[in-house]
C-alpha cells in the first residue's frame, strides 16, 4: 500500500463561465466538484494505475462530508476506455484498466475544511483561482494525526507528504513526518514549499519534486542543474526538477538523469506534479529503475496536461506517450 | 406573521481578496457564510424591525443543511447597539431593538441548494460575483412547495415572493402563488424580473417592486413614470419603482408619490431592494400610509448602502436618515 499525507485537504470546485469579467456578476453554466489536496490528486493516479492507496491528514466540517463522500465514491466506476496502448517500453508495463481502492484515513478536525474554486474561462480555457484559508487544526487534532500516520506508516511502502499546512501546523511539521517514515524505514516524497519544504529537506527525505519556482525560492538560483545540485545538499537523497514541459531532471545517489516529452503539449497544468508524484512513487515501489520511473512520471504529467479535466490524465495518450519519453544520462564527466 | 418565499435560496459565500487578477490565483484573506436569497434577506430585515417572519422555498443537499443551520442561529444573538434615534415622523416609531424569530418552513429538495460567491476586492469594495445554477425541482417537490404554502397562508398577514426560479420550476410558478394569496385574502408582494414577472403581474399581485432595469424589460421603456404606469396597467395594484440613489417612485390606487433620501450615499447596492420590500411590506402590515410606508423603505434601503457588510443595514443610519426622507405625492393635474 502507498500512503499519501494531505494536510491541507480541499474541497475542489470548477466552474464554467463564458468569461470572468472583474466587478460584474456571472451565470456559473457548468459546474463540478471532487476531493482535493495534492496528496489526494496523487491518490487518485496511483488507483488509476493499480495501487492501493491510503490517503491521511485532516477534514472537518460541512465540507470535509461532502469531500469525504465524494472520495467514498472513488475510484469512479465509470472506468476509461481501452485506449490504444503502444508499443511496451522495458520496464513499463500499461497500467491497469481496473483502479485499485482508495482507504479514507482522513482525521477528522472541528474547523471546515476548505473550499478552492477554479472560475474556468470557456473560450479560452483560462483559469482564475480562488483558494480558502485552511481550517485552525490544534495541537490535539495534529496528535491524533501523528499516532494514525504512525500505524499507517507500519503497513505502507511508500509515503507522499503533499502540499500546504494548514493553519495552526507548526513549520517543522513535515520534518516531524519524514523522520517518522525513516525511523519506520518507509521511503519518504516530499512535496510541498517554502519554509515547511526548506525544514523538511533538512529531516533528509528519500526524494523531493519541486518546480522551477520553488527550487528558486528554496536555492537562490533558476539555473536547473545547479539548483538541483543545491536542494540535494541540503539533505534531500534526491531531487526530481521539475522542468514543466521541458520535463524533469533527476538527481540521485545512482546518477543524473534528464526525462522529456516527445513534444510540447497544449492543455492545462492543473495537477501534472500530482501526477508525476504518483509515477516517481509507483515506480519506486514496484522497483523500476531511474530511467523507467522518470518515464512514467513524464508521460503520466504530459497525459495530464492533455486531459480535458483538470487533473485528470488522459489514459491513451499516457500508454502512447510512455515509450517515446525520451531519458538521457549526464556521464560522470558533464556531472 | 410575515410570509417570504425563496425558490431559489443559496448559501452566500463573500471572499475578501487583495484584488481580482483573471487568470491569477488568489488566497481569500477573508470569509463569511450566510443564508441567502432574496426572501431570506427580506426575512432578517423584517426581524430586526420587530416582525416574525416565516421562510419557506426550497433546501437540500449540504449546501441545504448549512444553509438551514445559519438560519437557525438567525436573528442574531448580538443585537445591534442603541443607534441614536431621531426625531419620530408620524407613524414611524423607530425600530424595536430586539429581533424577532425566523421560522424556517423551508420543503426539502434532493438537489443542493446552490452557493453564490462575492469577490470582493478588499482596495475598492468592488464586487465579482459567481452564482452557481440552482437545483432541479421536481414536479413532487413543487407540489409539496405549494401545499406548504397554502398552509402558511393561512396564519400570514402578508407574502413576499421573492427572486428567481430554479431550474424545473414552470415560468408561470410565481402566478400560481400570486393567486393562491389573493383566494387567501392575504396581500402579496412580487419581487423577481424577467418572464416570471410577467407571467406573476398578470395574476394581479398587490405590490411589485421593479428596478429599472427590470422595468424596462418588462415595458420596453426607461422613462420612470411612463414605465411605472406601464407596469400597472398590466395587473399590479400597486407598482414601486426603484430608482436606485434617486429613491422610489410609487403608482398605487390611493395616488403616485415620489420618495428621496435626503442625500446620495456611497457604498454597496447589494440588498438595498430586498430592505425595501421589508419596508414596505412591514408598513403594509402595521396599517402606515403609502408616504410612510415609502419613507421607511427609503431609510432602510439607503440605511443598507451604507452599511460595511452587504445586506446588512445600518441601524443607526436607518434612525436618522427615517424623519428626513422626503415624500411628495403627484397632484392629479401632474398624473
Amino acid at each position: 500500500m502507498i500512503l499519501t499525507v494531505t494536510l491541507n485537504t480541499a474541497l475542489d470546485l470548477t466552474y464554467g463561465v463564458p468569461e470572468l469579467v472583474p466587478h460584474a456578476s456571472h451565470r456559473v453554466s457548468e459546474m463540478s466538484e471532487r476531493p482535493g489536496g495534492k496528496g489526494l490528486n496523487v491518490a487518485r493516479v496511483l488507483s488509476a494505475l493499480g495501487h492501493e492507496t491510503v490517503v491521511t491528514g485532516f477534514a472537518g466540517g460541512s465540507t470535509g462530508t461532502v469531500l469525504r463522500e465524494l472520495l467514498a465514491g472513488l475510484p469512479a466506476t465509470d472506468a476509461p476506455g481501452p485506449g490504444a496502448p503502444g508499443p511496451e517500453a522495458p520496464g513499463t508495463a500499461p497500467a491497469p484498466t481496473t483502479p485499485a481502492p482508495i482507504t479514507d484515513a482522513l482525521v477528522t478536525v472541528a474547523g471546515n475544511t476548505r473550499r478552492t474554486i477554479a472560475v474556468v474561462d470557456r473560450a479560452t480555457g483560462d483559469t482564475t483561482q480562488l483558494n480558502e484559508p485552511g481550517p485552525l487544526v490544534t495541537a490535539d487534532e495534529w496528535a491524533a494525526l501523528l499516532g494514525r500516520y504512525e500505524e499507517l506508516l507500519a503497513g505502507a511502502d511508500a509515503v507522499a507528504l503533499c502540499g500546504s499546512l494548514p493553519p495552526g501546523i507548526h513549520v517543522g511539521a513535515y520534518a516531524e513526518l519524514v523522520r517518522a517514515a525513516r525511523a519506520a524505514g518507509v521511503p519518504v516524497l516530499l512535496d510541498t514549499s517554502g519554509e515547511p519544504l526548506r525544514r523538511g529537506i533538512a529531516a533528509r527525505p528519500d526524494l523531493i519534486k519541486p518546480n522551477a519556482d520553488e527550487l528558486a525560492q528554496l536555492t537562490g538560483s533558476r539555473e536547473p542543474m545547479r539548483a538541483t545540485r543545491d536542494a540535494r545538499r541540503r539533505g534531500a537523497h534526491g531531487v526530481i526538477a521539475s522542468l514543466g514541459p521541458d520535463g524533469m531532471l533527476a538527481v540521485t545517489p545512482d546518477g543524473i538523469w534528464q526525462a522529456a516529452p516527445p513534444a510540447r503539449v497544449p492543455g492545462n497544468p492543473t495537477g501534472a506534479g500530482d501526477s508525476a508524484v504518483a509515477g516517481l512513487l509507483s515506480g519506486l515501489v514496484e522497483g523500476l529503475s531511474w530511467p523507467d520511473r522518470l518515464r512514467r512520471a513524464v508521460a503520466l504529467s504530459t497525459a495530464t496536461v492533455l486531459s480535458p479535466t483538470a487533473g485528470d490524465f488522459d489514459r491513451a495518450a499516457y500508454e502512447e506517450l510512455l515509450p517515446r519519453v525520451g531519458v538521457e544520462e549526464h556521464t560522470p564527466a558533464a556531472r
